[in-house]
Order: C-alpha cells, then structure tokens, then sequence
C-alpha cells in the first residue's frame, strides 16, 4: 500500500481519537501520519500522552509520533478525522477547511450549519451537494463533513428504508447508552455499579433533532429536514460499548411486522456499487431471537458497522415497535467518520491524493 | 405486642420469600409463625433449606422454624403470604382459600380471575368489593386477593392520579428491570456483565393487561377495565433491586409539566386515614434533578413502599414523558402483599384476630 | 440532646467527608455545627457545592448550612473531623491544633508523625500516652490524632488478639479493595466493568508500614514498632464498598484454625467499659461458612465498624490463612475517626464540654 | 486444507465445549466433525441444543451437525476433544481411549491417575513418556492425557523457568478468578453485582496439588512431583474472563526483581521448534507498568495463550512477589487442551492421520 493517503487525528488521545488511531492501523487507503491533541501537548510522544484505554495495545506505528499543533500547515494532510471536544473543534475545523483540509468530522459544533451535511453513506450520500455551496460561501478549499451523534446514527439508519417503504410518522426512542459514550473517563465507577442513570446530557435533543435532517432532502442549497417527529427519554446503563434504542414507530401506512423485517433486511445501502472499505454487508442486520440484540453480543457486527435490529413487534399504541443496537465509537463516531471520508475520496473530493 | 396475627408464608427459600420474612420480622401486626416451601423440604429448619440472598443475615427468630407441607391445617395461620411459583399456586392458594385462609399472593396465576382483585390499597381500594363474590361464588371461608406484577405496580400507582386529573388514552412503557425480579439465582452473571437484555418472559403481556385491570372500576361483580390502551417493551439491566421505567402518555387533556407534578405530589391515597403501617407517606416522591430516579438512589424510598418519578417533561409525539422507579421486589411484589393484608385487616376479613 | 458538642467537619464534600456528615447526623455526643470544603468553596451551601454520593439523601439538617474557612476561629468548635486531602492536611491541621482545636483526622499526613498516635480504641488506647508529648512539644492546646489507612485498619485488628496470643512473625496480605477507596468520582466505570486493577497508588507501602506502627508499644514519648514484617499486594475490584483482604500468617507459636478462632472470637477490646456509641460489639465477628465474608453481605456488621473474618484455614506454607473484611469508609475511616473522637472525650480531652 | 484430522468435542453444549467449538473453528490441522452432549440430547441439531454463551455467533459450519452418542464408533474420529463434567468424563474417556480414540482432556477427573500426563507442551513435554506405560498397563490403542486446572495452568507456566534458574521452595497465591471459570449459567448476577465471593468450591486443593505434579520428573513409569509447597486461596470476581493470581514465592536462591524478569521474559518453550499452530510467541509476557496486568486488557496476548506477568517486586517476607494473568477458558481450557493435542500429533500419535 505505497500510495495510502496520509491522515491526521485530532483530539488523538481522547476515547473516540484512540477508536481512529485503532481502526486506521491496517486501512486500505489511509494511513495515520500526524497526531494532534491539545495545545499543551505538542511535542509530546503519543505513547507517552495518551493513556491508551481500549483493549489490546497501542498500534506500534504511532508509540512514537510526536503530537502536532492542529493546524493545516503543522499537519501536513490533505485529510483530518477530528474527534475533538465541542467547545474547541468549531474554530479548528473551519481553519483547517480554510487551509484546504478535508475534514471528517465527529464534533457536533457545525452538525446544524445549513452547509455542512450530517453525512450517513449509506442513507444520504445525496447531501454530498451541500459541499459546493460550502466552498463556495466559505471560499474553502477543504471542507467539513460530519457524522450524527452516536445515538442519532443508527436511528436514522432504520428509520430511512421504513421511511422510504411506509412513511414515518413519529417515532418515540428510549436508549440504554453505553458508558464509551460519555469519553474518558467519563462515569465514575461509583455510579454506576448497581446503578442506572435516566439522564445524558445534551442528548435527547440530539436525537430529536439531528435524524430529521439527516433523512431530509437537499433542495436548492440546504437540506430540507425529514417531517417525522421525534421523542427520546436517554438512560446510561453499565455498558462499556453499544448503544441500545428502544423504538416505537407511527408509520403514514400501516405495516405487518414480516414486512418491516423484510424492509429492513431488503434495504439497498446507497453506496453499495463504490467499494468503500468500512461499508458493512449488511448495513441492517435482523435478529430474530427474542434475547436480542444485546450489546455484548452484537455490537460488533459488520465490524462494529452494521446496525442490529431485533425484537420487531406489532405496537398497540403505535404501528410497530423494535430494538436497535449499534456500536457506538465505531459506527456512531470513529468508524462514522472514516466511512465519510472513504466516500469522499471515492466521489473525487481527495483528487491528486486517489 | 402480645396480639400480632401470626401468618405463614409460602415459598418461604425463594427471593420474594425472603423478603416476606424480612420485612415481617418487626411488624406491628403480623409475627412470622409458619414456613412453607416445596414439598420435599417440608420438616427442614428453614436456616438449613434456605439459601439467604438478601443484604445481612436472616433474621434470627426464624432460624430454626421447621418448613411445613403448604395446608391450612399444618399452617395453622388466619393469613398465608404467598410467594409461591405461578405453576404450584394456582391450586394451593385455592386450597388453603378453602380451608378458611386469608391469602395475600404476589403469584401471578389468579390475577386475572374475575372474582380476585389485584389491590393496591392506595389507588383502588374499592377493589375488595369483589371479594364477597368471590367467597359466594366458591364457597369459601377463606379468600384470595394478589398484588401487582413488579412493573405493572408503580405504572398503574403513577397513571391513577393523572388517569384522574387528565384522562389517559394511552401509554408506552420502556422497562430497565432489576434482576431481583428474575427469582434467585435467576440471571447468570455471565450474561450481564457488560451487557443488558432486551427482553423478560412474559411480562410486556402483563404490563399492557393489568393495569388497565387494576385502574378499572368494579361494576357489579367484575371489574370493567380502563379504556386506557398500553405498549410496553421490557429489558433486563445489571442492577440488584429497583425497576426503572420510561414513560411517554397520551392524555385526555392536555397538561403542563408543571400541572403533572402538582398532581402527582398533591395525589391522596385512597386508605390515608387507615394507618396502615406500610403505607408510605408520600405514595409518589417527585424528584426535580435531571439525573433521577436512579434505582440505587431512590429504590428505599418510603421504606421501599413509595414510587419515585422524575425527569417530568413534555413529550414531542404525546403529551407527557417520565421516569418512574419503584422497588420490585418491597413496592412490586413482598411490601405490595404485606400492605394489601393491612388493609383486609383494617376492613375486618381478620375478624377475631383483630 | 441538648448539650452535644459541636463538631466541624473539613473536607465536608468528598466521598469521606460525606461519611462523616452520615454517620454525625443522629450521634449521641456530637452535632454537625461547621462544615468546610475547599477556600474557593466557603460562603457555598452545603447542598449547592457538595454531590451527595452516599446512598440515601443528604441529611436535612446540614443542606442549608454555609461552607467555613478552615481555621479555628471561622469554625468555632472544639472537635474537628478532618477528611482533607493529604496535600493541604498537613499544615491545615496543624495550624488548627494550634488554635485549641481538637482534630480527628483521617488524612495519611501526620500518621507516621512521631508524637501523633495511629489510634484504634478497641487495641491500641495505651497510644494515647503520646498526646502529651505532643501538646508540650508543639506547644498547643489543641491536638491531632489519626486513623489508619483503610486497609490497614482491619489488618490491625486481627493481628493484635493473633498477636497477644500467638505472636506474629509475618504477614502476606492480599486486598481486593472498594471503589469508594478511591473517592469520589475516583475511578472510571470503563476501566472497572470486567476488569479489576492489581494496583492502588500508594497502598502497598501503608499496609507494610502502619501496622507495625499501630500494634507498637509506647516507650517513653514513641511508639516502637512491633517486630512483625508485612508483604502486601493491593487490587481495585468492583466493589462500592467493603475492602476484602486475603492473609497468610506466620505465627511465633503454632496455633490451629479453632484456637485462632477462638482467639478472635474472644478478644476483649480495651475500650469495652467506656460505652463509646461507634463501639461495635463484638469488634471481630467470625464466620464459619464457606463463602464468607463478602463485601455486600458483610460490610454493615457492628454498623460497619466491626471486622469479620472467615475462611480460617492452616495454610501450607505459613501457619494460618483467612479472609477480612471491613467497612472501608465506615471503620476504615469516618466511623473510626468518630470512635477516636469518642475515646478523647470519654478521657477528658474535650474537658468543658463533656 | 483437505486432509485435517476430523475431531470430536464431548461435551459441546457448556462453557468449554463452545470454547472448543470455537477456537477449531479455522484450526489447521483439526476440523470438527463430531459433537457430543448429554445422552437425552443425542441426535439434537447442536444449534438447537446448545445456548450460545460466547461472543459472536456460533460457527456456521457446526450448526446443523447433530449431536451424537459419545462412543467411539459413534463419533467416528481419531481424536476427541473432552469439556465433560468431572462425574461422567472419567468412564467416558476411559471408553474412548479403549476404542483407540486420542483424548485430549479438560476433565479432572484423571488428572491425579499416575500414569495419565497433566500436560502443558511448553514445559513438561517429556511427560509425554507415560503414554508408553499408559497405553501398555491399560491395554489402550487410544490414550489420554489432560489439562491443568485453570488456574494451576498459568501458575505452573510461572514457576517452571523459576524453578529452573533459582529453585522455588514454596509460593503462596492468591487469586481473582473470572466468572467463566465456573460454566454457563455458572455464578448468578445477584452474588456478583457489588460484591465478590472468597470461595471457588475445590478450587484451592487443586492449586496446591497440581502443578507440584506438573513440574515433577518422570522417573521410570510415574512422575516425582516437585518439592515445592504450595498455598492457595481463591476469589472470585465479576469479570467474564481471565483469572489474575497475585504470587509471593520463596526462592532457592535470592534473585533481584530484574533478574526474575529476564528469567520470565527469556524463557525458551520446549515445543519452540515444533511449530504448533496454538503455542504464543511469546509464552510469558511482562509488563512493567503499574497496573497491568488486567482481566480485560491483557487475557487475549498470544490468542489467549500467552500468560502475562506484572508488577515483579521484591517481596518482605518471601523474595519475590508478582501478578499473573491468563484467559481461562483459552490457556486454561480449551486452548490448552488443542495444544496438547497438537504436540501429540506432532509426536507421532496420531499417525496415519498426519
């Protein structure tokens, strides 16, 4: 792989900068040339300023990287993954674009700037049109996409081939979130043996807000958001990975559960004639077993990629009702981010580089 | 206490069993006389036959109490607790009924007789009404009342206020079960260490059906149930005591947030006046902070007795979102029998003990 | 209660700072009257600058009560419990020893301090004898003593009957210590769930050291220590509270299992005729059943200031093994610095006010 | 991989017997061809018959193999893999071996039998030299030979470069055992949320006894175990795999910690020529960091067959004190049983076959 494109991680040694550090140690078309963190940390070896917390070892190749400032110059890509926190990724994000980066990004700070697409590859490829007008307004040479939130991803995941199939009217979502989620080293033991928390912070409007444009359709220059409507009630439960979401689904047509399952399992990904490396196949797996799915055992299906789905019933309040679980630093963050990235560079926007 | 009726209780070794004991040990009215437990362990010494599995140690004066075969001539008690398994109670419970027994059951199999009140005092003492019936219709000296499922209870305590003040169409439920409701050993820990489950046998049926049962009104001899339709998915999560669940309403009449938790505080309990010793004051605690109930937290509240409910806001889909968290196995299931006994008591069906 | 003595609390908002404010709330001698936190924290409400922890609410009594400066004067009492950290411990102790007061620490700062007695009542109250010294030496009027380390504590307690009795040439000790050790947030809910950490910062050093120290014998002005060796090995498991420590033993005389059952059964504490409240009774409770002690079952006896030991078994290569287990806010810090407290004002060290 | 050696796992369905199944699952020298249960599910599919307890899903190559009678006719391989319970593996395997079958065991059941070998290839291969005495004495075509129990394995791993370079007069251990450890449902979640168990039942006889045997040398027809004493007491914790044993050992002759670690690090398998596809490169894995090794992090060095060692410190009352860690149902287990049969192909006994 002489040719791999070199790529830089930002917010390197946090939970969801190790998930990129670790899923791009063996990718077919990136490699991980540079590393950024905070600004007092540059110059520092990785090995030495990272406290590595996902299982297995720290990839040899990056012990000895030194961590750079993260800016378009010191960096050195034509490719950024940024995991950094949200009070700090805005400005950085929108300099590196300047500076002629692409950036793919798992920050929330630009998911509802009307020019930048909360991109899902699979379901909305079509809102890689906002780039032009993103270039264009901002007169960047790089650019910004980013991914949904982790709980939001794998909603819209499902919800776009029932939308597509049966129309959706509302869904109402409780999830059962895992600890990976709140970072490193996010809950305190303390609270969390013997213990749930009903509460995320932030999240629930998240989760009503962000699938809405993710299942929009661009019009003109913007996305025009989906109509459906969305409630969520979000709990963190003593899981260190998987995030499990309990749905139930007003549709604008009724429908039996076997074509539900059928709709689910039948979903043609949007991507799925371009190769991209960290596609799934499937993208939706249906679990038929009442027990599932469950977090330990699924989360890592398609590679941690791939949405379950289990537990799909009949509702007596709504149409229909089921459990959904994905991975939620891999296909709700770090995973999200490189298969945007893998898409871009599919569709040109890394020219010179592939 | 010279006077305390003495009762047995049935499936004395299992977990609701222990409970039956524990919180018997120092009531007012009730003194533990009598043990049962499956057949071929009757003659053992309780502290032999049992494996205790509550926090501390088994409570001294019913060490060395010899287990009797479950007949009202070997109990010798006005009043059975019966934590008997569904698939032996059915006909036990009948059987002692017959021979003049009070039986409080927290088993699950005469709930849904039409002559058997699933009580809870507070919300639907008019219940015992179908109690003469039920001694008419069978001929016994004795009776039958029955708790609640574990889930069923705080969600039929938290909807009889607002069923009230408001009108509820309906309701979807999401549970985060404890796994003290599983019986002990009950769930393998192999299962639940990093993991949840997304499913408990049986009880999403139970949870849609009885608490339109136990929020209905007696006409007659039968209870009409309430109009209100139920959707409920149920999962299992790695905490010791103390189910969690997530609600979304659909109201009659539209209700602030605020209008909620007035109503919720400000609701009466039906035996107020009675004094009856595990009645908690208040029935419902409503807590402000964003990140309660938590089962740990909020389980022993009022004894174990009381429902907590939190996190009181609109709901996009319906009306009305919450948390609710009560005990399962003091509010759900022991406490919840031991309070419906107070009550016969209170009305007189233990005439001549009391 | 009328003439309690008010008692400050530094430290209030912590993990064991919140354990005294716990444990203070219904005592006999004691009331809460100053609570003190961090400088940036004074003029704060208790209720607003602290993060109750503990299981339960935070009492009434203390919520609306304005955090102090640490000094004498701003706290006004002539008993002080101190939970500071040992960073700023030191100096703050010493200056408020200085202005009179009496503290009671659980800091590890002044521990190993030749004129500042490691106490535990119950088998070292001869180490009393250093106060003197230490007021005359320093010049104050106010004095200090310590508890043990969380861990050391239970080890000393069981080593002082094996001692008297047996001697004690060596120990290996092998802790599966609680989260709570650690504090509060302490550690991360991702590095505790299946997993457990063979480290605890520091730990191993206090527990070769301070027993030796707390079962010495005063000589003039200091204590000298006892000749035993000790070996410790110390891991963090999943356990809220409740240290678990594993022992083998190498006894002067050879002893078997039931003697050093009895030993310990049979102890006689040096406190026993004073009637301290915190006392428990017995200190050593033995266990004969396999499987215990446990954390969960155990940790609450004597309200968590006794010590059960079980597993008692001669051991292959040393001379005896078993199993301790205590309360590690409870006896091995707040409830043991309350009983210290209760030992100084039953010898006339609180003169004037009790 | 057209002529591996067909295998059969008895007793497919547990803990060990899914490990089995997996870990053959791409094995290149070994494809299951047989699985055996319990009698009363003979001729059961084995994706019907056994709950899958591991994480992924079962092989998709043995779902639909039916479960047969465990004969060696009806197994119909020159190899069987034993995950049998202690009370039916002994007549079993003893059958097998008589109807010419090669048994590689993970039963206790003869382990202690003096001319049946506990073998762990890496450092008692020439205990393969009871085969001879085995198969004449017995009059067996076929032969057994078993795994160390899952704790002795590693501890025994440890010890043997140890004894080698210094002598080792005794060790006592410690361990923190996983929940695997006692099969499927095995521990229930109520005894292992907040809390540990100091007991695992047989557990500490068979750490005090087995690795003196497999340490021993073979003189004429039986082994002379070694001369060290060993102690043990055993946890157990809520991890789902990997047992961590804290050692303190007392040498021959005095070694620095950094001599113990080279010794470790520096050790040569006795099979490191042979190319056995599960032997770990390397064997024994030390880490210097504080806090490793654990459960989580470390049980799957060398595929689960390596044992990791930590924390090397000199030790007050024995020389040398450490922390070890392997996976249980790998190295402890099945792992470890596939590697023993691997040496017996090897070696030549399963000539014919390879």
């Amino acid at each position: 792989m002489p040719d791999r494109i070199p790529v830089a991680v930002l917010g390197a040694t946090g939970a969801v900068g190790q998930r990129f550090v670790q899923l791009l140690e063996h990718h077919p078309w990136f490699r991980v040339a540079a590393l950024a963190a905070s600004q007092r940390r540059a110059g520092q070896r990785y090995a030495d300023a990272c406290r590595w917390a996902l299982d297995g070892d720290m990839p040899p190749s990056v012990r000895d990287l030194a961590l750079r400032p993260a800016t378009a110059e010191a960096l050195g890509c034509p490719l950024a993954f940024s995991a950094l926190p949200s009070d700090v990724a805005g400005a950085l994000e929108e300099d590196l674009a300047r500076g002629g980066v692409v950036v793919s990004s798992n920050a929330a700070s630009h998911r509802m700037d009307p020019d930048v697409p909360i991109l899902i590859p699979e379901i909305n490829a079509a809102h890689l049109a906002l780039l032009d007008a993103q270039r264009r307004g901002r007169g960047w040479t790089g650019l910004i996409v980013t991914t949904a939130n982790c709980a939001s991803a794998p909603l819209a995941i499902v919800l776009q081939p029932l939308s597509d199939a049966f129309g959706v009217r509302h869904v109402h979502v409780v999830t059962l979130q895992a600890l990976s989620g709140a970072g490193y080293p996010g809950l305190a033991a303390l609270d969390m043996v013997d213990n749930i928390l009903p509460y995320v912070a932030g999240e629930e409007a998240k989760l009503e807000r962000e699938p809405r444009r993710i299942l929009g359709r661009v019009v003109g220059t913007e996305v025009q958001p989906a109509a459906l409507v969305i409630s969520a009630q979000c709990n963190r439960v003593a899981v260190r990975n998987g995030h499990t979401a309990c749905l139930t689904i007003g549709l604008e047509r009724r429908a039996a559960a076997e074509a539900v399952i059928e709709t689910l399992q039948g979903y043609r990904s949007q991507v799925a004639g371009l190769g991209l490396p960290s596609a799934p196949q499937p993208l939706i797996v249906v679990r038929r077993e009442d027990d599932r799915p469950q977090p330990r055992r699924d989360r890592d299906a398609g590679g941690g990629m791939a949405v379950t789905v289990g537990r799909i019933q009949p509702c007596a309040v709504n149409d229909i009702k089921m459990v959904v679980l994905a991975h939620n630093t891999v296909r709700g963050a770090a995973g999200g981010a490189i298969l945007n990235a893998e898409l871009l560079a599919a569709e040109g926007y890394l020219e010179g580089w592939r």
